[in-house]
């Protein structure tokens, strides 16, 4: 009994991060669709998300099963309580890759306003925190979820330089203004994929700790 | 002990419909704050902003208890688990209602653009829309539950409408670009907060129903 809850947990644990490396796909096909000009590709990864959705329905099919039938406590109670806010998070990094793909075949069909630098910057930067806090869940590493929640900053500030830089082309030159609003938005869905990465990053010290980080109630220092 | 557990539901479900009333008083002094140029109404929106923060880390805390100690089956298991979602896109929310106040506050050290009109009306929707999905939660009416989940195309298209407004004021003069990014950025955020309005609606009919409408697994014909 003992060994087959175990071996549910697993494979609650093992799921979530086959949906977790469908949602990072998901993210740089998005941005790799916008950066390459590729609305085949902006087409085939907004269809792709019904996968995800229909992970999200199963794994939190899963965990309440699982808490129904095996009445976990302490430390198993808050691990999958976790994953059914995590998948919710997973399934909405999603949807902005939809919208990121979104905005990708309307900028596709007009000439490109400059070559993207700091969009691809900003999805590897949001991709990677999503890997490491997935990461940080399976190997139950606190540290490297402390990293996550301060590597949040980097997004945040080149979501602010984008919007600075665009606001400056947009009023050098009016024909630009559709075109630099979409990039906008992208950058805004990526920033907030960054928040989303950083709740994950948040339930997993949760999970180990037991401790609530959440606004600002506990700060590390000096995280790795 | 059965009552003692049916007062413990109680308290979580005021509870979480008290956590709701702070949201909902959020957003509207955000757009009050905005559209009455009060910034100092800004300021106290963004402070009250950890009152509700607060609450959804005590609020999780109960129903993780509740899940814990008392060891709930079928119905009271899933309002658990769904309350632990709503809980935390009432704080989401709560979040977007600061982000409006940011805003607020930069756009409040500018000449208006020109009068606020649909950004108060997709306020009005997007607060009843959340008022309406707590109380099909709070009296179990799915009809009105249903009705949440069709009023967010009302929300998408005054999104839209927006949009398409303020790109035609930019291109017309540049010098508005600034506040009209601005403006967009605050209607983007009026739209997340009729998504997650529109996720509490559905928890809703998943814990009544037991079935999960989400990514078109069930349509009610012809709401009310």
């Amino acid at each position: 009994m003992e060994r087959q809850f175990e071996k549910e947990l697993q494979d609650l644990r093992e799921n979530l991060l086959k949906m977790g490396t469908l949602v990072e796909e998901a993210i740089a096909n998005a941005v790799k669709s916008l950066v390459e000009r590729d609305s085949e590709l902006a087409r085939r990864t907004i269809e792709c998300d019904c996968q995800i959705d229909q992970m999200e329905v199963k794994l939190e099919e899963k965990a309440v099963k699982l808490l129904a039938l095996r009445q976990p406590m302490a430390r198993d109670l808050r691990f999958i309580i976790k994953s059914v806010k995590i998948i919710a998070s997973l399934e909405r990094i999603g949807d902005h890759a939809v919208n990121i793909c979104e905005r990708a075949l309307e900028l596709n069909k007009e000439p490109p306003l400059k070559p993207y630098i700091d969009i691809p910057r900003m999805a590897s930067a949001a991709q990677m925190m999503l890997k490491e806090a997935l990461d940080a869940f399976i190997n139950e590493d606190t540290d490297l979820a402390f990293k996550v929640c301060h590597n949040d900053q980097i997004i945040d500030d080149l979501d602010d330089q984008i919007l600075r830089e665009l606001l400056t082309f947009m009023m050098g030159d009016p024909h630009t203004i559709t075109r630099a609003v979409r990039i906008i938005q992208i950058s805004k869905y990526l920033e907030r994929i960054g928040d989303l990465a950083t709740n994950i990053a948040e339930s997993v010290i949760y999970v180990i700790d037991a401790r609530d980080i959440r606004h600002g109630g506990y700060i590390k220092e000096n995280p790795k």
